[in-house]
């Protein structure tokens, strides 16, 4: 793998998940999790730049790159380094480095560089082009990593494929992706790229949204849609939710007047759903107190398997490149 | 030992002293300072998470980690990470994240959590019933060590005791702790945590301040009070001087008329005792110059043993966890 | 070598260089970096203090200490931690810890502190006298290695130094330092330190820049000084491109009538000189794309030997000290 942006950096779908779960399951019973090509004498080294705040992506990549002997430094970009992203511009204002340097520069002290870049909400045709993204691994020498981008959030959806092929009981297993409320306004990057996952797995997809909530045709042409919520968990044995605000009026904060929180009740519609969320969450706002503490909810054994989905794409990319 | 938040978590006080004063000395003639159990292909993980600034709290337990072979990641968690402590409540607010996923997913790729967390010194009850910490405790699936909460310096005592332990000149000395001045409402917890500590240990306690700087009941019960500082210095062999803001009078600072200030002239009074300090120290405030740079001074001694406390805590969770 | 915050604590310079040469050999074969006297047993620790921001300083010697199999540990200590450095001072205003503490704690943990501290750019004589990084090192028991002081940046011209040396085609090339225009009052410090390491070498140096703009007479006394950019340029072999703010009327923005941006055109005055810039560098401002994206530019290399002039100063410091 040369990097990991998208599913489409992704040679074999299959293989990615399984070495996920083999690499959980040696966890759990402790045997040696290194990677044989890491070399104490020669440790490879991951720069983690965060221009947009991180917790559990931070945590589980950091624990991931420690976990195959790699050198980690994390970097809050966020403040004070200002990029300039366009080409021939006289940089007389407020951007002290074009993305040029700051990614050539990076790529002379990281083996991986990873990147976590939110939209603006504001200019879409921005957002959607991944403009900060590209543009990074356009100029970077090494592989560029997502820890979420504007409109994709890979090592998540990665996880979320992972904990359904744990956890699936037929074959074909019916996931639903719900949208749920929330008072701000959030990025579509979550919904965007779970679909494109689920989208190359052997699952019934079923998206579920109020009027407004529609995400962007090319991720959805094709996936069923229905916009009854009930009507949707119907023999559901995922439910993933997931708040997102308007593509089609971009930014915007949706509130529909038909109540889209996910509630035990609805869950009983369901065939035994495990509900799943990519957190943090708000409770009684996107899902009920009574769904989160029910055993079957697999929030957090969704946070234990960042780990695992990271350091299989680390591990992935530096068998390709050392 | 299962936590470390408060000196109740401590099997074996004396052992535990011991234990860091048998690292130190390891320490000093540069002998293995690894633990056994440390395993260079299963690290354990450290997760610091700073509710509240820190410096020296943060470079001890850092290290202490490292000795120990830990992989270590610390997160200023003080800017933007608004958790909810309150369970049933409709998220709607500023708060992103309930402590239940918080504490949770931090479990997920933590062996073992460090938290600190300031008082509000505004709200006296929440902050005695240690709402933070103790939630964070109750959520989370592995040990949870202090880095200063509300009401208690846990780490800080630890070392205070080992050093001590490792200066006294009789085998029960006089140990005074001093209220000293300082412009800004500091919270109670050094103060608290101390006296803790030291009824524990075979000294003898005085507490000397000014009326109006009691100590909470449950801290002060059967401890020797002395309102004249001087008479409380006579024949002392550790002078411990810390400010803290009222109890009484939450979070008030306190300013008496007379002058608290430690000086050399009151240190003559003393039975030529060691002056301690946590710092970070405001330098003719609490503590005259003439005192702080006397080489009896025994600041920079208890900076360096903070990172031999802290590692005989981790290894004491380790040894029991793992 | 005992400390590293200027061209006067190297006592053999020639040496120091090669010594960054023959780990970036070393580094490109892969051959073991590891310093024989590092010890995964008694790792060495190396304490980074940010005061001001840093990108390609703190990732480079952060490297090159993970490199030398030290642990790292930086804190950005720019906000919040307020340090008096007068002595004698009654501290009840908004400073809570005295250099004296603060050295004297971080040197309890740390076997080689990195500082990192820009000028005022207002109180010159302050600046100039660089009470921070002098006060710390005074009162730190251990090394202090400069990651840019208020009027140097040895560590940014030891990797100068560095590349010149590597990439000189002549016995003594001539190498042009050059102002360039800027919309911020930047420090003097890279060319302060530049004109220093320069002076030591075998070169023909040459310092241009326009009037109002000369540097610090004890820096540039018997420094050949053009006015004349593109004389200047005639026939130089490296062309290093700077702005700062002036010295004489200090800190104010220096705006020529002339063009002083380096261009292609100017370029071509040189005997195909090699383009050097320490970085960040704004685009069309300090010198046009044409310029940076020429194959001959030596940005990203020199960005590259920060990591091994980092190492180079850490093994020197480490055989000496440990």
């Amino acid at each position: 793998m040369n990097h990991f942006t998208s599913i489409h950096d992704v040679p074999n779908i299959e293989a990615l998940i399984h070495k996920a779960l083999s690499i959980k399951h040696a966890s759990v019973f402790e045997s040696p999790i290194v990677n044989p090509k890491s070399n104490i004498q020669n440790p490879k080294t991951l720069v983690l730049l965060f221009f947009n705040p991180s917790l559990r992506t931070r945590l589980s990549t950091e624990k991931a790159g420690l976990n195959l002997g790699m050198n980690v430094i994390s970097m809050n970009a966020d403040a004070g380094w200002k990029i300039e992203f366009e080409d021939g511009v006289v940089m007389d204002g407020d951007k002290a480095e074009h993305v040029r340097e700051a990614a050539g520069v990076v790529s002379q002290y990281a083996d991986v560089i990873g990147i976590r870049t939110f939209p603006t909400l504001t200019d879409r045709e921005r957002d959607y082009a991944e403009v900060v993204l590209r543009q990074f691994q356009k100029h970077a020498t090494v592989p560029v990593i997502s820890l979420e981008s504007a409109t994709l959030h890979p090592l998540q959806s990665l996880t979320d494929a992972v904990t359904i092929e744990a956890h699936k009981k037929t074959a074909r297993p019916k996931v639903v992706l719900t949208w749920a409320p929330h008072p701000r306004a959030l990025p579509q990057a979550v919904a965007n790229s779970f679909v494109e996952w689920m989208k190359a797995r052997d699952v019934e997809l079923v998206v579920t949204h109020p009027p407004g909530a529609e995400l962007a045709p090319q991720f959805v042409d094709n996936v069923q849609i229905e916009y009854n919520q009930r009507k949707a968990f119907e023999g559901a044995d995922f439910i993933y939710a997931k708040n997102w605000s308007s593509y089609t009026d971009y930014g915007r904060i949706i509130s529909p007047k038909e109540n889209w929180t996910v509630t035990a009740e609805k869950m009983a519609l369901t065939n035994q759903a495990r509900f799943m969320h990519c957190l943090p969450v708000r409770r009684n706002v996107v899902v009920e107190d009574a769904v989160l503490d029910d055993p079957s909810c697999l929030i957090f054994e969704q946070a234990k398997n960042r780990e695992f989905a990271a350091q299989a794409v680390l591990e992935e990319i530096l068998n390709k490149h050392t």
